[in-house]
């Protein structure tokens, strides 16, 4: 459970007038209560007062698990056969009827948002509450911070895994097999996402999906992938060659790793996210590659994968001590080549330091 | 890509007047397009016009894995740096303002909703297409059948690799790295859900955390698991003994066994979903245990691994051939037992045929 967060999310329900906030996003549940759970289409949600206890909302049968969390306020719980809105409003009821309701709107669906206005006609539902969330997880704190770099050494330990697992004939499936396998026998629960391990063409497809093709000589190998390490996620990116690569494929991964050991140096507080994005832009543009780098530069890091800043061409934000993202150009010219190099990192007062310490000279695995 | 369902929906469209519906779940997107992806928070959608063309839209890194699947309609793109949803309205523009656009409201988020009624200030967006397409989906062709069939073979598998790899001492968490590892190896891509692998006690917590706990001699020994192939989903739980269980666990053991079998032999064109629930139920209760039954005895699978129907006491939803679901009671007594046996299934003519075929008289491993 984290207090403090929640105390700063009840300044700014006291600021707006806001007597309730609804979380229904099951990473900000996590966030802020402790207790996470995937509900799939069962309701789980949290519910956050100004002047009276927060409670948590769950299924019956994550009840017992929920209280066992770090969360210490009350948990209730529905079953199957009972309407959760209708245990839920009243719920709410026992304080009084909210004046004014804030709501997760980029996380709520419209069909449960239609519900619960129906429970309270007469309350204002206009305030969306992430906002608020994004600018809350965007500056971490220091044990946030550890645990990042925590989640970081367990990437490490997968790309050393995944280097190992390389030679003629390995499938990409395998080399995947072969890293999830080792992590969860060690105890990491989850990957942050699908592990991708993608050789030769493959690569170019900047998500593509492992499957059967084996890893050849002179191909580049791109691994991608993270896990999930008390609650906190690591997301990092190497490619590597299986036997001595061509010029042009240690042309394109000079290009690439120029482009990151760029970005990364730039990075410091008052630097704007846009501009992070540029520096790299600028150089792989610089050699004429620019149109093959298709996607934005990096995204923010924190209990989920994917989360604010993003690090986007006319992003104003200013970066500041403490955020945490991803910085990670790529080529992609299809059926000839991929690489991508990424590492996650926090923001210091003069600059950065990565989650992750894998080395980005150009592995050649003989 | 799947036309006839596209079809159906457009015959849907029609009657209702809805020039174009817009597809935002990306397991729905990919029931109808053939086209999977998990976007996170970038923005992919499957556009469904009455009178022209259909289109996906995705972010710009996944145009060509998009135009490489099955679907051969238009495929658009945009980059992180732009804005997608000023694309998209123009996209729509180009036939005209449409009068009608249904949507997703149970899986469309508030914000998004906000942002395309902003595009189109004068059409009615009053329409879901939500239960629309859980009925679509709700009856299953042949070859969807034969999909789920193979993806509960699969699933057999993954229980005996389980099975096999119990012994004393064994962990959780080892137990299931094992199970994923020899699957991946094989080729499966995706579980279709977080493994479960829970000995003892935390058996009888129905949703907990696979993690260090070591199997014992007298644990009972739950899995509940499943994979995802060619886009199906399986889902199947066996509890199995480690070495000569108690005359206790027999009993629960005996009972939950009773209630799967006699819910399974009750399935046929005509009983209603709350009926099944029932029959369960009333087995567990009759020998004292319906408050450790607390949750709904099954859910419809398909594309997605929780879908409609729900098998719970008050859905007088009418059982047809075709449909797919689980039947999957079990007792949990906190600190002491958990069981629970699952088997999907689809529904024939005059009865039903389970997915999978991994035997459910106790099975005790020595």
């Amino acid at each position: 459970m984290n207090q403090e967060k929640m105390n700063e999310l009840k300044k700014w329900m006291a600021s707006e007038n806001i007597d309730l906030t609804y979380i229904s996003d099951p990473g900000h549940i996590a966030y802020f209560s402790g207790y996470k759970s995937d509900p799939h289409e069962r309701v789980l949600a949290l519910f956050i007062s100004l002047n009276h206890d927060p409670f948590l909302f769950t299924p019956a049968l994550e009840v017992e698990d929920a209280e066992k969390s770090s969360w210490t306020y009350p948990v209730y719980g529905y079953l199957d056969s009972e309407n959760p809105w209708e245990k839920i409003a009243q719920l709410i009821k026992k304080n009084g009827v909210p004046t004014k309701i804030a709501t997760e709107k980029d996380a709520l669906t419209v069909s449960r948002f239609d519900i619960l206005t129906n429970y309270f006609p007469n309350s204002d539902f206009s305030a969306s509450v992430t906002p608020v969330i994004e600018k809350l997880q965007l500056l971490k704190t220091s044990s946030e911070v550890t645990k990042l770099m925590e989640a970081g050494d367990w990437a490490d330990v997968a790309l050393e895994i995944g280097f190992k697992a390389i030679k003629e004939g390995a499938k990409e499936q395998e080399i995947l097999a072969e890293i999830e396998y080792q992590l969860k026998r060690q105890g990491i629960r989850s990957m942050s996402f699908d592990t991708l391990v993608l050789t030769g063409k493959n690569a170019a497809s900047p998500h593509g999906n492992p499957g059967n093709t084996a890893v050849a000589k002179q191909d580049l190998v791109l691994f991608d992938l993270g896990v999930v390490y008390n609650g906190y996620c690591s997301d990092v990116t190497r490619t590597v060659a299986y036997k001595e690569p061509t010029d042009f494929q240690k042309e394109i991964y000079s290009i690439v790793l120029e482009a990151q050991l760029k970005a990364m140096d730039a990075v410091k507080p008052g630097v704007t996210a846009g501009e992070l994005d540029e520096v790299a832009r600028g150089v792989i543009s610089g050699y004429g590659y620019g149109d093959y780098f298709n996607h934005r530069l990096g995204h923010g890091i924190g209990t989920t994968v994917h989360e604010y800043p993003s690090l986007v061409t006319g992003n104003d934000l200013v970066i500041e001590e403490g955020m945490c993202f991803s910085i990670e150009p790529g080529i992609y010219i299809p059926e000839k080549v991929g690489v991508r190099i990424e590492d996650c990192l926090h923001v210091t007062k003069n600059g950065c330091e990565a989650f992750t310490k894998t080395p980005k000279e150009l592995m050649i695995i003989d």
